[in-house]
C-alpha cells in the first residue's frame, strides 16, 4: 500500500463540506478511553450544545456513532412499529430514502409525491391521509437532492389532526437553516456532523421530544438493532455509563470543537451568514445566464440547484472542476442526473469568496469542456 | 462550551489501543468527497488490505461505517432469518452480546456457556446442538472481557456437520494474532479499527467468504437495515459506486494508513510481537505476586486478565492510575466486576516498555490505593 497524501479540494458538493481547520486539530488529538472521565464530560457538553443547535431546550439530544443515514434509521425504527401508518412528503431523494427506511420498519407507509424542485403542500398531505390516524408525519427539511428547504411549521397542525408525531429530516438544515425544535413542535429529528456544523462525518445527531421518548417507551415490540437502540445508548450517554458500544473520542472531541465554532459565532448569525452567500451565488448565476431549479421562496441556503446548460456535458464539467482546479461541485440525483449542479456554501465554506469561487471555476471548467 | 485539549493518556486497556502517530496525522488531512476518485481508489487498497489482514484472499472485506458492534449486527442480520437455529459460545461479555443479537435478529438460539476465563470445549458445543441442524456456529476468537483466545479450528468440522457457517468476532484478534480465514474456513468474521490496527474507533471491518455471500443472496426475506445493508455497501465499496452514505474520508485515509503500517511489519512479525510483549506482562506479573485468570496455553495476547488482590480496591486504584499516571486499564466486566483488571498491549500499544510501565504504574497505584 502506499501512503500518498490526499489532495486538497475545496469541497462545494452537498457535503461533506470543508472542515473547519481547528477542528481538523480536533480529530488529531491523542486518542481517550471511551469512558474516560474528561471525555464523558464533554459528551455532556455534546448534549447540551447539540440540544441548543437544534433549539431543543426540553429535547433530549445525543450522537450516534455513524452517519445521518443512521439518523433516519434510529428515529423510524423507534417510533415505528409493524403495521404503523406513516405519512412521508417526497419531493426528493431523500422523502424517497425516507418512505423506504419507514417501510423497511414495517409501516403501512403514505407517500405523497410532490415535483422535484418544488416543496410540498400540506394540503396534498392532508388530503392523501383522508382523516386516518397515523403514527409519524414525516418531513425532508432541507432536501439535499434538490435544493428546497420545507418549511414544517404548517404540518404541526395536520399531525395533530392524525394524532401523529413530527419528524424532520435536518441533514442540510442543521446549523445552516432557521430551525427551532421546540417552538415547531418537533418531536425528532436528525442530521449529520459534516454539514453545516463543519465537522467531519461519522457522527449522527439525534433530538427527541418528551413525547417522543413516552412514544418508545410504550412500545409493544423491542426495536431489533441493539448497536441502534436508544434505550442502551441513552444509558451510556447519560445515566450509568454504562458501556454499549467504542464511541470515537477523536470524532467526539471534533464535534465539540465544531459545536463551540457554531455557538460562538451565534445561531441567527450563522443562518444569515448562509442565507446572504447563497445570495451572492444566486446573483452571479442568473448574471451568468445560469438557472436555478428551486423558485427563491423555497430555496435551501446550504445547497443551491443549478441547471445544467442544454448542450453541456454535465460529468465532463465536473471532471474538470476536480481535477483542474480541485473544486468539487455535486451532479444530480435521480431523476435530475445530468440535469443539475449541486452547489453546497455550507458550514465553514459558506463564505463569499466560495460562492464567487464556485461560479469562476464553473464558467472556467464550462468553457474548457466545450473546447 | 469550552476549548480545553484532551488529556493524554497512555492507553493500556482493552481498547482503544493508542492510535499510531502517522494514523492521527492521516485522520487530521482536509476532508474528501465520499465519492472523490482518490478516495474510491483509497477504498480498493483498504478492502485489499484488509483481505490480507484477515488472510482472506478469496474474501469479500470492506469497512462500515459505524464501529466494531455494528460489525456482529450487519453479519448476523444477513446470515439469519426469524426461526434458524444458532449456536452460540458464551464465556464472556461479547459472546453473550453475540447471542442476544442472534435473538434480536430472530434466530432460535441455542447458547453454550462455559466459565468466563476458559476457552469452550468444542464436544460441549457439539452436545447441545445435539446434531440438529444449525444457520450458524458463532465464536468469539478474543473474548476481550475474560482475556481468552478460543481457537476457531476444530469448530470448522462442527459447522459441516451442522450444515453452518462459521462465524467468528476478531474485535481484538485482528492484527494482534494468529487470524486465518480462508485456511480455517471461516465464513464471516467482523472487527474494529482501534485496537490491532492502531487506528480510532468508528470503522468495522467486515470479511465474507464466497459461501456466506451465497446464503445472503438466498434469504427469503430483506434484511430490516438499510444503513447497514450489505448489498448497498457493495454497490458503494465497488460496482457501480452508488452513494450510499457519507462515507468519512478522514476516517478511512486514517485505516488505510494503519493497515499500510500493519502490511508494512508484516503480519507474522506483529503477531510475534504482541506475543513476546504479552509474555513480558505476565512474567512480571508474577514476579510481583499478582495472578492471572487464564491459564496459559489460552491467553490472548493483545489482552491479559490480572486478579485483583484480595484486600485491594479497584476502582481506587484505576482512578489513580488514569489521574496521578494518566494511565488507562480496564476494570472487569459483568460476574468480573471488581475481580480483575484487564490490560492491554494491543497494536502501537504493544511494547515491552508498556508491559513494564503498566506494571510498574500498577505498583505504584496499588501502593498508593492502600495508603
Amino acid at each position: 500500500m502506499n501512503s500518498a497524501l490526499p489532495p486538497d479540494r475545496l469541497l462545494l458538493g452537498p457535503g461533506p463540506s470543508p472542515t473547519a481547520p481547528s477542528v481538523l486539530l480536533a480529530l488529531a488529538r491523542p486518542t481517550l478511553g471511551h469512558l474516560d472521565p474528561w471525555l464523558l464530560a464533554r459528551m455532556d457538553e455534546i448534549r447540551a450544545g447539540l440540544r441548543e443547535v437544534f433549539r431543543a431546550p426540553r429535547g433530549t439530544a445525543l450522537a450516534l456513532s455513524s452517519t445521518g443515514t443512521s439518523g433516519i434509521e434510529l428515529v423510524v425504527h423507534h417510533l415505528v412499529e409493524r403495521g404503523d401508518r406513516v405519512l412521508v412528503g417526497v419531493s426528493g431523494y431523500f422523502g424517497a430514502r425516507l418512505a423506504e427506511i419507514a417501510r423497511r420498519a414495517g409501516a403501512d407507509v403514505v407517500a405523497v409525491e410532490g415535483p422535484w424542485g418544488r416543496a410540498l403542500d400540506p394540503d396534498a398531505l392532508r388530503k392523501a391521509a383522508g382523516g386516518k390516524p397515523c403514527k409519524l408525519v414525516a418531513l425532508v427539511h432541507g432536501e439535499t437532492s434538490t435544493g428546497v428547504l420545507q418549511d414544517p411549521r404548517p404540518y404541526r397542525a395536520l399531525a395533530d389532526e392524525l394524532g401523529a408525531l413530527l419528524v424532520l429530516d435536518c441533514v442540510t438544515t442543521l446549523g445552516t437553516a432557521e430551525l427551532e425544535f421546540d417552538a415547531w413542535g418537533i418531536d425528532a429529528a436528525w442530521s449529520c456532523s459534516q454539514k453545516g456544523l463543519a465537522c467531519v462525518s461519522g457522527l449522527a445527531p439525534v433530538c427527541f421530544s418528551e413525547r417522543a421518548l413516552a412514544a418508545i417507551k410504550a412500545r409493544k415490540q423491542p426495536v431489533q438493532s441493539f448497536y441502534l437502540d436508544l434505550a442502551l445508548l441513552l444509558e451510556y450517554w447519560g445515566g450509568a455509563r454504562a458501556y454499549h458500544h467504542t464511541a470515537s473520542s477523536n470524532l467526539l472531541v471534533a464535534l465539540h470543537e465544531a459545536l463551540r465554532l457554531v455557538l460562538e459565532e451565534g445561531l441567527p448569525a450563522r443562518w444569515k451568514r448562509h442565507a446572504d452567500n447563497a445570495r451572492v451565488l444566486w446573483s452571479g448565476a442568473a448574471e451568468r445566464g445560469l438557472e436555478l431549479l428551486v423558485p427563491e421562496a423555497e430555496r435551501l441556503p446550504a445547497l443551491s440547484t443549478l441547471k445544467v446548460p442544454r448542450g453541456v456535458d454535465d460529468a465532463k464539467v465536473r471532471k474538470t472542476l476536480l481535477e483542474r482546479y480541485d473544486v468539487e461541485i455535486g451532479g444530480g440525483l435521480g431523476p435530475l442526473k445530468g440535469q443539475v449542479w449541486r452547489i453546497g456554501l455550507m458550514g465553514h465554506g459558506s463564505s463569499e469568496r466560495n460562492a464567487r469561487l464556485a461560479l469562476g471555476a464553473l464558467a472556467l471548467a464550462m468553457a474548457e469542456a466545450k473546447g
